[in-house]
Formats: C-alpha cells, structure tokens, sequence
C-alpha cells in the first residue's frame, strides 16, 4: 500500500477546512493563541465551546422526556470508553433524583443475616474496577425487516462502555449468609417505575458488582446515582439502576419487564423470556450511515465489537457486501465483557462499496448475517439482534444504512 | 479473617449517617424517589448535584490563576480511570482558546516532505487508542525534606490516567520522511509560553502519539485541545499540550523548560537534565492524609502504581512502617503505562499505624524509601520524587502524612 497517500489527500483538503472554519464560531478564538493570555484554571473542566457531540433524543419525544432512549453518538466514538456524559439512556420514570446520604439498600429474602446498608457502607468494602459494555436488549431493533434507522447512533447507539467500581454482589451475598434452597436474587431500582429484575443466584454469585463509581467518580445520575448493579455481558435492563432492594429468592419473580416486555417472539408463536446473554457483536462506526468519504483515497474503516460471553478474538471486515474479508487489527486491551475498537486501512478506489463487519468472541461463536438470524428467530423478536450492518458507500462518497 | 465484620461495622454506623444527611441539601431530594417523575432525559449529562470531587486549585493562587497546577483528588479516587474534568493541570500561560478549524500542525525541519496539517487530516489518519497515565515532574515535590503537603491529593495529585486516542507519530515520521542524520524533535505547543520541549527521535518513533481524543471524546482544553502530544511514561511537560510544530533536527534545541528549568540540581553540584522517565511509583490513597478511619474494624487499603517503564509487577503495602509488608490485589487489567489499582483488606485495632505501599515493575526496578533516594539524589533535586509515602493513624482514626 502508498502510505504517502494519506498525506497528500490531507494538504489538499486544506483549503476546504479552512473555508468552513467561520460556522462554528460563538465569540471568534484568537488567529493565534500564543499571543493571548490563556484562561484560568478550574475545580472541575468542560469540554471545549467548539465540541457538539451529544446523545440523539427522539425528536418529537416518543412518548415524553421521561420514557425512552437518548443514544450514544457512536459516529464520532473513540476508543472504547465512552465519556459518561454521553453514556446511552432508557428510562421509563425518569432519572430519579436520589440524595446518597437518604439512599438504603435493603439485602433480605431467603438469607440469614438481612442487613440495611448505606452508599459510605458499601463503600467501606473491598472494591473492583472493570471495564464493561452495557448495551440495551432493544438495540438495533428497527433493523429486523429492513434498512431503518439512518446512522450508526440510532442503529446501534444503545451500547456503552465505562469503568465501573463498586463492590462484587458474591462478597455481600457472602455476608448475608444465602440460605439453602435459595437460586435467584431480585433486584429492584427507586426509580418511579420501580425496574424489578430476576436474576440467577449463579451469575450473582460469579461477577456482578454492586456499583457506585462510573470512570472515576461517582456513577451519573441517568445511569444509576448513587447504585447501581453490573451485570457483564447481560441485556443493559439487568444492570438495575438506582438500585434499593435485593431478594434472595427460589423463583424469579416474573415482573412485568421480564414478563410482558422484554420476551421474544420466536415463529412458533411462543416467547422466549429470560434471554440474558448478549450475543457477539460488532459495528462499523465510520465510515457509517450519514457520513461523507470526501473523496477516493486512504481511509480507516473502524468500529466496536463486543460479546457477552467474554472477549473478542477476531474482527473480519468486508468491502464488498461479504463476498471477500480481510482481518482487522484489535486495538490493545482487548477485555472480557468490554467494547473493543478494530481498525483496517481502506483505499477506496470512488466506486460503489458495501462494507461490513463480522466479529468472533472466544467461546469461537461466529456474528450471523441477518439472514442466519431471522431462519431461526424470525422477525417479531424484537430484542437481541446481533446481525452484521451494512453501510453502502455511494459513489458521490455518502454513506447509508443498506441490507444486503 | 472473620469477613463479617465488615457488615456489622457498616449497619452500626447507620444512625451517624442519616443524622448528617441534611448538610448536603439544597432543594432537598425526594424522600422516596420512587413516588416521584424522573428529570428528562439530556443530550449531555451532567453529575449529581450531590457530588463535590474537585481539583484542588491553590489559594491563595500561586502566582496567577493562569499559572501552576491543579491537582486531581486521588482520595476519592476510583479505579483507573481519571474523570477528564478532573484530570491534573499546569499551565504557565493560562488555558489556550483554540478554535479546531483554525488549529495547524506543522511537522518540517529534517524531512523530505513538510507538511501541514488540520485537525481533521489527523483525524483521518490510523488510530490507537491506549490507556497512559500523565505524570508531573513536579508530583511530590513538596516531600524532599520533611513531610509538607497534608493529603495525598496535595502530595501525589499531578497524576492522572486516560484513554488517549490519536496517530502514532512514527506514521507521521514516516509520512513526512526523515532526513539521514535526524536524531531528535522539538515539539511546540500554541499557548502563551509557547512550551518547547526536545525529545529523542528513538522514543518518537516507538510509542508516541499525536492524540486528539480523550476517555472518548476531544481532549479537553487544559489538556491540550485540539492536538497534544503524548508520551507514554515520560514526565508529563514532555506531552507537549496545544501541539501545534514538530521540528525534525540533530540535536535538542535546550529550551527554556528543559535547560533552567526541568534540571535536577544533583549533590555534586551538577545538574541533571532530561531526566526524562517517570519511575515506579505507588501511594495510598486511602487511608491518606487528612481522612479519618471511623473506629476499629475492616476496612480494605487501597491505591494507585504506576512505572514509566511498563507494567506493574508487584505492590506491598505495610502498616507497622515498613517492618513487614503483605502483597496487595492488583486490579485487572494492568497496563504498561497506566495507573494499576491495588488492595488490600486491614484490620484496624485502634492502636497508632503507618500506613505505606512499595511497587515493583516489569523490569525489576522496586519504589525506594525516601532515605535510598536522598542518598543519591540529595534534598535539592526538586524533580522525580518517587520514593515510598508514609501514611500515620493516629489513635483517633484521623490520618496525616508523616516521614518514617
């Protein structure tokens, strides 16, 4: 491959950038910043008045301001962290306003020892931090019958990736002494909708944690302030937020969310519930639905792929609809239960293009077509939809959501 | 160890707690935020309005509110992770107001092709993404003589860890072609100082990068937006800010910033310059100075490790000052370049304790006591203070920075 390329598209695009500079300016910067005295330094930072990046919000609202989803802007992502003020949202009551130092969270059920604790007690305790994925089990589900929703933020935007600390549940549940018999916990949020969730003792008792701090400090209010649980690899609903109650149990409670909502319906006519694991999955972040390639030449094509069984090994990616793959690199860490970025040098040639991403997780499970998928779940599952996306490159350089 | 302690501790403290909720209040939370609508979603959150965690800024101000560092509060700490908004500052000309589409890079002195670049050239370019710590050469400099700074925030808070994503340099390098006989660049950034440091072309062509992107979104303007420099290990001026020219030259231009200041005045009279890596270094950020340890009871050590030679291999944390130590937990993942996050469950008895952490690297290389490093380095070195930090509860659970 001519790397000089890259650079010799740069410098001709000078002139284009600078043309354009004017339509962001609020009061203009300084033509250079050297000869100005700088602005003072602050207890806590904003990011530059020239960022916009934001969370889509349904425009008009779905149903109000409370209920729904905003997404992440997964089109101008970097790396694997997403910045908590962009994390995605779904609520259904709102994002509760809870005062840590009111804030109890009740273990009782089937264990010998009830306790009530407070934030600062649960702090007390010996900590982890990991880095995690949380994608909604609703993400991507306008895409079961055909192309739908128009970029990459609304295709996909309902997975985000932060550090989480908090306590592991399997040390609290330790505590509490679970009584024999006992095989699940529920756990249950503060918010106004009051979000219930059965989940198996099992995985309680393997990795979840009972969090309260979200990269690096205390965990955002939309996503849980002051707790929260974190359920790796588990469809985002699990991960209660605002977390108040856990109930150790012998039975999952079938609330409404895991009852009514939340099922799939397979082409049998019957639902399937409790379909936790969030399947292997990847996605192309640019070029994607939306963008613009401004013309042929070296690009890099990149995006996230990330599995609810463990870790990523293999992303594959497509510039011709599937016909041919060549691997992409892994950005380092790859971790378990956590986005991870890929990336692959693309020269494209001014043509028409098809591009597509195809990840394997380490259990050696390979992402389907959507195809695959619908043989076996049809297209009234809703949730759970892990298909590989196209993204077709006109030849004008646009870029548009495509099944193929 | 009898883990059940830690339960009882925490349910005893509850009465104590609930009466010092009101202090926080302003419009006071709902009770039961169950009963109550959530707030809206937003298209760019914001943290709680009970939350507090800032930088600590000197007042009164050094010299100038444009002048001098901020320092990130490591006791409250979480995980790997600093909050961008809560990252270290130091600046000797204020914080640059760069408007993206105007911002250049200019990379020419020794190369066959100069070039110059817009943001979004850079941006187009193949990109990594990994997970460094920023370390002042400045951090701890208070601690040469006798114990100065009350809390580990004040001691150790010009350290912090992102994940920066940008371009190799190296691909720069290569893009641009660099001349036979090269051995050095001069990096410069934008600001009022115009800081201009000098680096090997060997580490330029190893691991550094031209980032733009910071925990998954633009740097932040006092951390350089839009373009720095970053140097995985290297003392953190060297990860020139505002970036704006490399120069590609034969020797180091010896800057101010790296001829008068940025020397180690050595006990021989002679003064060391470009003394470049960070060595291994840990802390304690709690229990640290100025917290206090409520009673007698469980309670986990825990803090931070770091090496500007790679990985963290090993921490030891003692509390009888160094008589015995334990090995701490190391959080997973520990990253070459990162902060490390280490643990360790204590038993407190109430009686007087000092508290200390000692870190091993990759490459063998143990964290000095301060009287090791004196021995070397003498009391005038000012910069690079890596030596082992001692922590003292006292009978009454309040902790304060002491020499040992």
């Amino acid at each position: 491959m001519n790397r000089r390329r890259f650079l010799k598209r740069g410098v001709a695009a000078l002139g284009a950038t600078v043309a354009a500079g004017s339509a962001h300016a609020q009061a203009p910067a300084p033509d250079d910043p050297s000869k100005v005295l700088g602005g003072p330094k602050r207890p806590y930072g904003e990011r530059s008045r020239f960022e916009r990046a934001a969370r889509g919000v349904p425009q008009p609202a779905t149903k109000t301001d409370e209920w729904g989803p905003s997404v992440t802007p997964l089109g101008e992502s970097m790396g694997i962290i997403t910045p908590s003020s962009l994390h995605f949202e779904v609520h259904r009551g709102g994002v509760a306003d809870i005062d840590p130092k009111k804030h109890r969270l009740l273990i009782h059920g089937m264990v010998d020892r009830p306790v009530i604790l407070t934030v600062d007690d649960v702090k007390r305790l010996p900590s982890v931090s990991r880095i995690y994925f949380i994608e909604c089990a609703g993400n991507t589900l306008t895409e079961w019958e055909g192309p739908d929703a128009p970029t990459v933020d609304w295709t996909h935007g309902l997975t985000s990736c932060s550090e989480w600390a908090g306590v592991p549940l399997a040390l609290l549940l330790r505590e509490v002494g679970v009584r024999k018999g006992a095989s699940w916990i529920v756990a249950e949020g503060a918010d106004a909708t009051g979000n219930e969730r059965s989940i198996p003792l099992a995985k309680a008792m393997t990795d979840i944690l009972v969090a309260y701090g979200q990269n690096g400090e205390a965990i955002r209010p939309e996503n849980g302030y002051p707790l929260r649980l974190i359920v790796p690899g588990w469809e985002g609903n699990v991960s209660v937020k605002w977390l108040r109650r856990l109930t150790v149990t012998d039975r999952p409670y079938m609330s409404r969310i895991e009852s009514v909502d939340h099922t799939s319906l397979m082409p049998d006519g019957k639902a399937r519930r409790f379909m936790f694991v969030m399947e292997a999955k990847s996605v192309i972040t640019f070029p994607s639905g939306g963008q613009r390639v401004s013309g042929p030449g070296f690009y890099e094509i990149t995006g996230l792929a990330w599995s609810g069984r463990g870790r990523i090994r293999r992303v594959e990616v497509s510039t011709d609809a599937g016909k041919t793959w060549r691997d992409a690199t892994l950005q380092q860490p790859v971790l378990p239960f956590a986005h991870s970025r890929f990336g692959l040098p693309w020269r494209w040639d001014g043509r028409e293009a098809v591009l597509q991403s195809r990840c394997t997780d380490e259990t050696g499970y390979v992402q389907p077509t959507l195809r695959e998928l619908v043989k076996v779940r049809g297209v009234n599952s809703k949730f759970h939809l892990n298909a590989i996306q196209s993204w077709k490159v006109d030849a004008d350089g646009r870029v548009k959501n495509v099944h193929v």
